[in-house]
């Protein structure tokens, strides 16, 4: 059987692909996808993507086990625990908790693929473990990049440029933005924060004070954990 | 004055972009716009831009000096005159001549740009003529790809990315996807027809028997012609 290999660039794209014939991947490296890999990873029972501040807001009432978080434009949304820093989310904090999450691009994506067959998350913290299960699932595979405000970003598509390195030798054909992606991967690979800190995104994200954040996402392989959408909550693929 | 350099990867992102504020530039390099440049080149009067297959059709009533053109999913549609193979815009069939053409890709662009301060036409065929014509405007500059039914293609990309190069040097800010077309150009500067071989879109159109179609409009600066948007109908920047 002939596998898709199929990269979406960003979440505007989505309706062109048929997405309830893929196993999706949803890519949002700065930073809400290396954030909920590295929450999984350190023991958060779930956590519950949503679209709006509201939404998240309204968790407060349902009781004290909930962490809220909320990101906009790269900030804390005020009144907030936390936003999507991924050193929130150590097993300090989110061990045995359900976080609830919003942020501008990452939640967006999810809720945009809600037909797929599965919806996992990937971030390079998790890149092999992703690919190695990847690779056990005679599924298409489309990898969803969050984007920036709907539009290309280059760390996104260059993590799905890595996954399609791990998976391109089984047979898989690539649509061309995995062609695309997976050459762009090519050119950063051998020093991927060096490659994007030239991005759009990488300016804006240094001048919000975040470059440690930027460097923890980049690191390959720190977790094993594969966050899996069961229901409306992200836990971690058994 | 900062100028920006923006690619908008496919129509369906054309929204996100204030159109208002650029000279676009629509690329469809398989075929619609290497045909209107070589098409303008060879003396074509103007070539008129159109949506649906039946506005085209409607022009059969205005006169004989309408030459039409329409293609979808790279055919001729039955009943016109041509599509959109370069090979139809010789001086002999069109100098002197009006074409009304609708293309899949390409005249979609077109429209959704109608707001853009000025909409010239690109292709490799005119690569070094545009540039240099770019360079003395002091605005900032959309690079818009036309794709393939919305979604991202790699030849439109990577002409966008040979614009890139040649304007680099002066000054302009680019966006995330500029970086990405200028850099996926510098993998396949050397050998354009090979670098594209690989893409999807090229296995469509070698499929549809037009292999010669492509390795023509591969061709860079074979013309000087800047077919530019006046009303409704393309003609040649004067």
């Amino acid at each position: 059987m002939t596998r898709n290999l199929d990269v979406c660039l960003t979440p505007a794209l989505i309706p062109i692909y048929n997405v309830s014939d893929y196993i999706v991947v949803v890519i949002d490296i700065f930073r809400a996808t290396s954030s909920i890999c590295y929450g999984i990873e350190n023991g958060a029972e779930a956590i519950i993507p949503v679209s709006e501040v509201e939404e998240c807001a309204a968790y407060r009432e349902k009781g004290l086990d909930y962490l809220l978080a909320a990101e906009r434009d790269g900030k804390v949304v005020a009144g907030f625990d936390f936003g999507n820093s991924p050193f929130s989310y150590t097993s300090e904090k989110v061990s045995g908790k359900t976080v609830v999450l919003t942020t501008t691009n990452g939640t967006h994506a999810l809720h945009l693929s809600r037909s797929a067959k599965r919806i996992v998350i990937g971030s390079f913290l998790n890149l092999t473990a992703l690919c190695t299960w990847l690779k056990t699932q005679n599924e298409n595979i489309l990898l969803v990049c969050a984007g920036w405000k709907n539009n290309f970003n280059l760390e996104d598509t260059l993590f799905a440029g890595a996954v399609i390195e791990q998976l391109k030798g089984d047979g898989y054909v690539l649509d061309d933005p995995a062609i695309a992606a997976n050459d762009l991967f090519q050119l950063g690979k051998n020093d991927i924060p060096q490659y994007l800190s030239k991005t759009s995104h990488g300016e804006r994200l240094k001048k919000l004070g975040i470059e440690k954040d930027i460097a923890f996402c980049l690191q390959v392989d720190l977790t094993t954990a594969i966050p899996v959408l069961d229901g409306d909550q992200l836990v971690t693929l058994v």
